[in-house]
């Protein structure tokens, strides 16, 4: 079991920033194996969320286990570990999600899932490049499948890839859609695009083609709300 | 004499990106030295402008000379060519800076001048850094002098340096105020920062009082037009 609580919604950025992690767990586990299943899982979670690309002090996650479960002590990396540090993980990406969906005037979660890179540093680039970009995060505002911000984006990102073999979607509750394949924009229903964009989560799944390098980054639009929350404050 | 266009007014970020710039001019001059003197001007001009942090393709700076001055042939740098040099950087900052103000939804020129940094290096980064501050850049459409985002994010440039010998001041057309003063926020009147923030140029100094590097940077507030312009095209 574990309980949570956390905090952060603007300043936030690649490696947390402004951001307050607290995760208790009743689990029976020794420290280093605690610490490096907190490593693993932050990794790929608090680490890869982008709100406004702004950063500060105060960016922590800190787990406790008093091991009042009582199951035998986890203290080497064998199944329990996995399945424990699998639920942790579960935990922390929950939470990531929060912390960007919630993002200071955010109207939606915003993630970027790239897949089949050469390198799974090359898709960390390369979400991380796509979600903090402001274009993009104005184009998710609008409810706009703007590929063209996406892939412009992801050849700014310094990340060297084929665009020949680049396949884009975007994908919600409301459906998946493919709007570039082998680089070259599909012959996709505009107003079907619209509707899978106008939800609380969007998704933009950018598939490589090339490796096995997968990466997922969770940010928020920019939003005429976070112009206000940040430039009005003092009227 | 020179005749100049200029272009570009979003996805601009350092090394220019969407922008094109073209300078004539009727000097007589070498090939070699007319474009050892353009790099040289743009470099500290085009290159340091930021609207947006995004980029495209599309970024040319082009001179063209006639010779129609009929001028003796600048082919040494000696006076006449260090004459010619500051002209066209001066032309090239004067087009910089337009660049930046005109920048999308734009309110107002935002400069930043890094000076007594430990390296010119370092004060080119420090200043980007700063004017690429969405934060930042949001207080200053909101005319607020808030240092603290302009500090913030020095520290996240990832340079070194004393902040207990930084003083930061704002200044315009409508004066200059000294805001922070080794490391420490003055008693500065916050009525008169605002003043001196609502105009159409503001500049931020901050002077790290540790060496001789200095660059300016420049770029545009960050406001609800241009969440806008780039979110709300479609409807």
């Amino acid at each position: 079991m574990f309980h949570v609580m956390c905090k952060g919604s603007g300043m936030i950025h690649i490696n947390m920033c402004t951001m307050l992690g607290f995760i208790t767990t009743d689990v029976n586990i020794t420290k280093e194996l605690l610490t490096k299943a907190l490593k693993s899982a932050v990794n790929d979670t608090f680490n890869m969320v982008s709100v406004d690309g702004d950063t500060s002090t105060n960016d922590s996650v800190i787990v406790l286990a008093n091991g009042m479960a009582e199951n035998d002590l986890i203290d080497k990396e064998d199944e329990n570990y996995e399945k424990f540090r699998y639920a942790l993980y579960k935990v922390c990406k929950a939470l990531a999600k929060k912390i960007a969906g919630d993002g200071e005037g955010a109207t939606k979660l915003f993630e970027v899932m790239v897949v089949n890179a050469k390198s799974k540093e090359d898709a960390v680039t390369l979400s991380k490049s796509i979600v903090s970009s402001n274009l993009t995060k104005c184009a998710i505002y609008g409810n706009d499948a703007n590929w063209g911000r996406v892939v412009c984006a992801m050849g700014y990102s310094g990340v060297e890839f084929d665009l020949n073999k680049l396949d884009v979607y975007f994908e919600s509750e409301s459906g998946k859609i493919k709007i570039v394949e082998k680089g070259v924009a599909t012959d996709y229903s505009e107003e079907e695009a619209t509707k899978i964009l106008d939800n609380k989560a969007v998704s933009v799944i950018c598939d490589l083609n090339e490796g096995e390098g997968m990466a997922t980054a969770w940010g928020c639009d920019l939003t005429h709300e976070y112009i206000s929350i940040n430039a009005d404050y003092r009227s």
